[in-house]
């Protein structure tokens, strides 16, 4: 066993050399899907520094910390945040078990379709409809439910699973930070078990680094058989003031680097970058309504307001979505 | 920077190599301080059986999770839970402060060192003393205060800081399910931020891979600065039932390996096991007054009773100290 645990880690290292080498040769640049400018530099001249040995600015392998906003940052969230379409798919495929759901908000206007009457429910009525249609099951029963159907449904403007709406350079800077040692982290308000179907598989983020909002979970005996059962109680939100505490909370130090793209994640970029030393805030502004879509001060999902009027003052990098990507999602060609 | 990329990551393989070879050719042994016998043998074969490639019990490296209690389990808890130590020394400092201690339950038995006032104060007289030692400052400021006094205080019997008594089998057991690909996890009722204040150091596991208790935390900004502030107020309770939520909650899978030694790792044990899959459970039993502590049913600071008796049913391997450790604690020759 030790000749062979030996050999299988010089052939290890030898592979990773390879593909280092081809990776690098065939095209010097770990973000290919960047246009060239102020904001790539930004970036890569932040993670140099950082990097850097020798250097003034360099932080150990350890405290390289960089958090990432999911909705809108790393993937799709227009028309709606892809949780509530999934939660409104619910809500009709269990209708029949809920004749009273006909009558009731915000599950009537759920079933018709009224986006409208929707939004106007409010957290509270969307907190509602999550309850409603993400509790009383086990988390491997939700994340098997959330599996399923992020293999089946399609977002109807592109034709494409929402796994497949995640943005290509995000997945370049979170492959280029990894890469310099840094440990990669979701920090979003969508719902943390929803998040760990599909962290692994799309953004290389394992389970226990994903931060998101909560609902209860409770452990009993279940016929003799322990077991975990999601309540209809809300555990936690991961969003606005909710992000620096989930932070600490979870990985219990302070990023260098975060990234995200609405004023729920104004207090992470504050944090993160009121931190000594050197840091990295960004904003992804979606700026581009051809390849994708253009909305900030006034949408409904995603709203970018306050935390665009403090990027000035706070050096945060906005990524201007048209003129910083050549590609925004990885089946353009 | 290329280069030197690929130069950095050859040179670290090769040192990689040859620690590994002049480790196992000086001994062939990944633990030392644990005598051969049933127990290692368990260990031992669980870790070559879930790492065996070709194997029907092969488990890939993502879901080798193996989590650990802290006192009693990967340090001592006797003659009180050494975070409880620190609290009293936190009210005794803190006192001058507060005038109305000297005739305040639990404080004055704190102060007056009357343990059996303190014990019979139970969970609620202990939470009460945390909450008054613990809250109402940053996460900085007491990570910074669990660290000053890990440094100073001394355990009175062995005349050493708590940081070294620590057991020296348990850190083996640490590293040698790390280098088999293993993500090791802490799972404590402790604080979380008072673990985190010696965790990287004294056991090499990251901020973000410690579960534990917690009370609440609020962003705010103060004077223009973000600020978390530690509140009086109980977030989580990560003990006995909380164990498995925790685990859900912050890790997201479900262990393959459970280490425990009270009736507080009895659902951890119990839902680690319940998986499908190899699995390995396994309870420190103090049985050795001489060279550490004697104590199981009957014992006011880490309890063994229904975990013992279910231990034999569910195939969990009991560590009999005195038996299986050839060594408790490093500074041991």
């Amino acid at each position: 066993m030790r000749t062979r645990a030996l050999a299988s880690l010089i052939v290890t290292s030898i592979i990773g050399a390879l593909v280092f080498v081809s990776g690098t040769s065939a095209k010097d640049d770990p973000l290919p899907s960047w246009n060239d400018g102020a904001t790539k530099d930004a970036i890569v001249t932040f993670v140099e520094k950082v990097t850097d040995e020798g250097g003034d600015d360099y932080v150990p392998p350890d405290e390289r910390i960089a958090t990432f906003d999911n909705d809108g940052t790393l993937w799709i969230e227009q028309p709606a945040y892809v949780q509530l379409i999934f939660a409104l798919d619910r809500v009709k495929q269990l209708a029949p078990k809920h004749p009273e759901w006909k009558d009731t908000q915000p599950f009537k206007a759920a079933l018709e379709g009224d986006m409208k009457t929707l939004a106007a429910s409010g957290e509270k009525g969307l907190l509602e409809l999550i309850m409603a249609t993400h509790a009383e099951m086990t988390p491997t029963e939700f994340k098997k439910i959330s599996k399923d159907w992020l293999a089946t449904a399609k977002d109807p403007r592109f034709k494409k699973h929402y796994t497949e709406l995640v943005y290509q350079p995000m997945l370049e800077l979170l492959s280029y930070l990894r890469a310099n040692g840094f440990k990669t982290f979701i920090v979003s308000g969508g719902g943390i078990e929803f998040l760990r179907a599909f962290s692994q598989d799309v953004y290389g983020i394992p389970p226990d680094q994903v931060v998101g909002s909560s609902i209860k979970t409770k452990f009993e005996m279940k016929d003799g058989k322990p077991t975990l059962v999601r309540l209809a109680e809300m555990n936690f939100i991961d969003d606005k003031v909710g992000k620096p505490v989930g932070i600490n909370q979870h990985i219990g130090q302070r990023p260098i680097a975060a990234f995200g793209n609405s004023d729920g994640d104004l207090q992470m970029l504050q944090w993160t970058t009121a931190g000594d030393g050197p840091r990295l805030g960004a904003i992804v502004h979606h700026t581009d309504a051809e390849r994708e879509y253009a909305y900030d001060r006034d949408s409904k999902f995603g709203q970018l307001d306050k935390a665009l009027d403090q990027a000035g003052p706070n050096g945060w990098v906005v990524i201007d979505m048209k003129d910083d990507w050549k590609q925004i999602f990885a089946f353009e060609e």
